[in-house]
């Protein structure tokens, strides 16, 4: 068992109340006064979650988007953000986060209630955290991973690769038109979430998770969580214009988009007979709902590409 | 203005909601279902809040006391907390972390709801944050820093300068006898914060907060919070039998206990008055109660030693 691994499953033991969903979901679900609250804290690090060249803006923009889309996933609407920030001797970096966080508070209307500033010891990577809050709407049970049955369909909400794609052109691995660099680099730096999709959906879905880690990743998550199999069928994985001209819409290509992460987009599972309810329901947010796959009786990942099955490849998605 | 009190300035525009405090309190209080719920996020570094030296339990320990002490100051009872935790390859370390993770959960009730396990490069100093969550009593109100009046006299609910002297102890700084040196190391490592001493004192205080910086600074912030000066006599505060047999009680050595940080006990206002109603609140939890000053009009800190004015230290406590 890999040091993760181990680690989650002692801290798993410790986890016993059943706010914390046995750490099995994207956040925490605690009931409190008369209402629920949804609970999610997410860091990212210096060289693993950003890199160091990344415009600062944009680090906090993340911090913040990557919390707000375990709410989104969730049905959860915002209610406020706590930060630990590690503090710099770099005051136009400090600055230059500070309007990014500005930015993306005010765009997810979620207030900055408190938090920490700290030193660092020179030569540490840089490291942040926040904790997000939010509350789900009355009556709506909170989706799990673990509701997905038996004929549920697999849906994205969004297209998958463009923030993996865009990774790869900063490290220089991919290339793309310049027209299509600036897209798919800020698909990396600064995330989307949808909150009211997420809350629309809420009601409506057997299972609901954000796809962080790559769609493959989440796709076998939500199943193995659901005791079920989920299949997926690469060639009808949601790939953008952007994508596609610079890396086509081949196996090598769609395996690449869903095993990259950082899309955070919603991957849900819901029965065909409501397909018309849910499309109608992300219409009414101006969005559009993409059906790759379902759920099966069995336990992990089956994998098609024009009908054929595929082998998974060794990397499903992003573990960290 | 420093590199952090500018910071901290251009956070607090941003912190506008009712519910942050500011930024000024030990924790913010959110309105939410009914009820309200306490909130706060401290993070410890390696090098800067625990020496690299420190067994691994006790940064746990260190960690989850530190933010119940902040529950503690606003009278709230733990509800829950999560975990940002950096995974070093370390398992002996990681493992003995969990353990006083599991022991300082279940000594405060505060269950573990989630959180995230971060990588970080090689060389990072190992870093950690927790956010705590508490619920007051119904219908009383949190006390803030900023209550405190004309006349309230200022107290303290535990020993001060032993955590800074064992610190000192462990650093070469300074020496005590074999005998008071496991407990001043202790107090260093392992705060023990009072919560029901905090939430008996809730309802009955002016203004109160914890003394986690050093009591002057903390007495500073408290009197500057509520518009008013302090009085600290440096020969009423209370030094513990191991801190006297190893520094005695001279000035010098008021002045270091009252300037060391990591006491994490409640420092707070009341009206004369009320004395004989905290006394026994305090009884009733087995404590004890020290009167140390008084608040009065004016603005800053004014220190007494054996009824003379004494400057105030360069240094008033830990500014991190």
């Amino acid at each position: 068992m890999s040091t993760e691994a181990a680690f989650i499953t002692a801290l798993r033991a410790l986890a016993t109340s059943s706010a914390a969903r046995q750490l099995a979901d994207d956040a925490a679900v605690l009931e409190i006064g008369g209402t629920r609250l949804v609970l999610t804290m997410d860091s990212i690090v210096e060289g693993v979650h950003f890199l160091s060249a990344d415009p600062p803006e944009t680090v906090a923009w993340k911090l913040v988007a990557t919390n707000v889309s375990d709410l989104a996933a969730k049905g959860a609407v915002p209610r406020g953000c706590l930060l630990s920030y590690a503090l710099s001797t770099a005051d136009e970096w400090n600055a230059a986060f500070l309007r990014g966080l500005r930015l993306a508070c005010e765009t997810y209307s979620i207030p900055l209630l408190g938090g920490d500033t700290v030193r660092q010891p020179n030569g540490s990577a840089r490291s942040f955290s926040l904790v997000a809050l939010g509350e789900p709407a009355a009556g709506v049970e909170v989706p799990s991973r673990g509701g997905a049955c038996v004929g549920d369909e697999l849906w994205v909400t969004g297209s998958l690769g463009d923030a993996g794609l865009g990774l790869g052109i900063l490290r220089g691995e991919h290339k793309a038109q310049s027209a299509d660099r600036d897209t798919l680099v800020s698909r990396y730096r600064t995330p989307m979430p949808d909150v009211s999709l997420g809350v629309a959906l809420a009601p409506l879905v057997h299972a609901m998770m954000d796809v962080s880690d790559g769609v493959l990743i989440d796709a076998g998550r939500l199943a193995a969580a659901s005791g079920l199999a989920a299949v997926v069928e690469l060639d009808r994985l949601p790939l953008s214009d952007e994508y596609m001209s610079s890396l086509g819409c081949t196996l090598t290509s769609c395996l690449f988009a869903a095993t990259a992460g950082d899309d955070y987009c919603l991957l849900f599972a819901a029965p065909p007979r409501i397909r018309d309810d849910l499309i109608a329901a992300a219409k009414e947010q101006a969005q559009k709902l993409h059906c790759i796959g379902r759920i099966t009786e069995g336990e992990g990942l089956v994998l098609l590409f024009d009908g054929q099955i595929i082998p998974p490849p060794a990397r499903l998605g992003y573990e960290h």
